[in-house]
């Protein structure tokens, strides 16, 4: 754990001096990380240009739709590890071409518990949660919904036909991740990805050359 | 590891010998284990009397759901550990009246990886996989679900919404669960419940005075 944290920062310098801006997303199972992550990509567009790692235990699945949709990706299979770490990025990061690259997006194992104990180097660590979850998951998960910069309800065309509330699932993200922003999208309609690709674009120049 | 093992068969022993049929439910979080738990032990009603011990890191807001409709519950909060091991379960079940119950439901942490390792001496174990989960998810957690006897395809009444395809679900469930029995249910409006209850009932009396 200790040398992850030491491996965790020289990702994170490394990546600084590639101006990259670094997003580490988290979630369960099925929250549409992929979904997500290919959608952002797309819109962003040639205005920031995005690479992806991604992290599974078992198959190539998520790796093969989003190089299907253009974008740079590498895979790594954890076997039945449970979450990505600093090494396993450093190796990965290595077979992509960086300075080709603006935005890299880490695509974490799904799991909402393992995770929050690993620092991958990222600028961001981004936690998904989907309307079809329920309210209640920051509160039943705080290691890794208070370790989060920003947190995303996903899956907004769902709202209704999950019963979601969304005042509630307010009240929960602010008293477990008070200081993270929230946004609420779909990625499947594109409702709501504006803010956020907004929001990405300006973490990206936040200095005039780079992330933060 | 092999400690859990040891503990796990000793749990499975005194569960015999208590007449119990014991289920390990898993899943992600949100797959909806505790409205299932709820439905299952309320309509089984006076034919199986269900206890349960719950898992959670933090918070017992699932206890306290199970509760309220009547249920005998135990709550175990893990903390920040991504499973529920077999002595976290023996030292909970002795807060249970075994001598009242039937069937003794372990809901687990919210995880599709950590808690295929952990044996917790049950007879059955019981995967849920909901439909806005996507039907790619036994493919990548194939531990979890290949260590299942069960997989009860959750939230049917969603199907439509989410876009979910059974005939690839049924696929990839079959490559890694070959030997589950599946299950299609929605707990909300009730839909599969019967054949999943009969099949309970059926699992509990299969020599006539208990679980197999």
């Amino acid at each position: 754990m200790e040398k992850n944290a030491l491996l965790a920062e020289r990702n994170r310098g490394f990546f600084r001096a590639k101006k990259l801006l670094v997003l580490n997303v988290v979630s369960s199972p099925g929250s549409g990380k992929t979904t997500f992550i290919r959608e952002t990509a797309a819109r962003l567009g040639a205005s920031l240009r995005v690479g992806v790692i991604v992290g599974d235990l078992a198959t190539d699945n998520d790796a093969a739709r989003l190089r299907t949709a253009g974008i740079p990706v590498v895979q790594i299979t954890t076997g039945t590890v449970c979450h990505l770490d600093a090494d396993m990025v450093s190796k990965a990061a290595a077979q992509l071409d960086l300075d080709q690259l603006d935005v890299l997006v880490i695509e974490n194992v799904g799991n909402l518990v393992c995770p929050a104990d690993y620092d991958l180097g990222e600028d961001l660590r981004v936690v998904l949660l989907s309307v079809t979850e329920g309210e209640d998951k920051p509160l039943k998960y705080p290691p890794m919904f208070h370790s989060a910069n920003v947190a995303v309800i996903t899956k907004t065309d769902m709202t209704a036909a999950a019963g979601f509330n969304r005042d509630l699932a307010f009240i929960n993200l602010q008293r477990v991740s008070h200081h993270a922003r929230i946004f609420e999208l779909s990625a499947k309609t594109g409702e709501g990805m504006k803010a956020w690709l907004d929001f990405l674009v300006q973490q990206r120049t936040v200095d005039g050359h780079g992330p933060r």
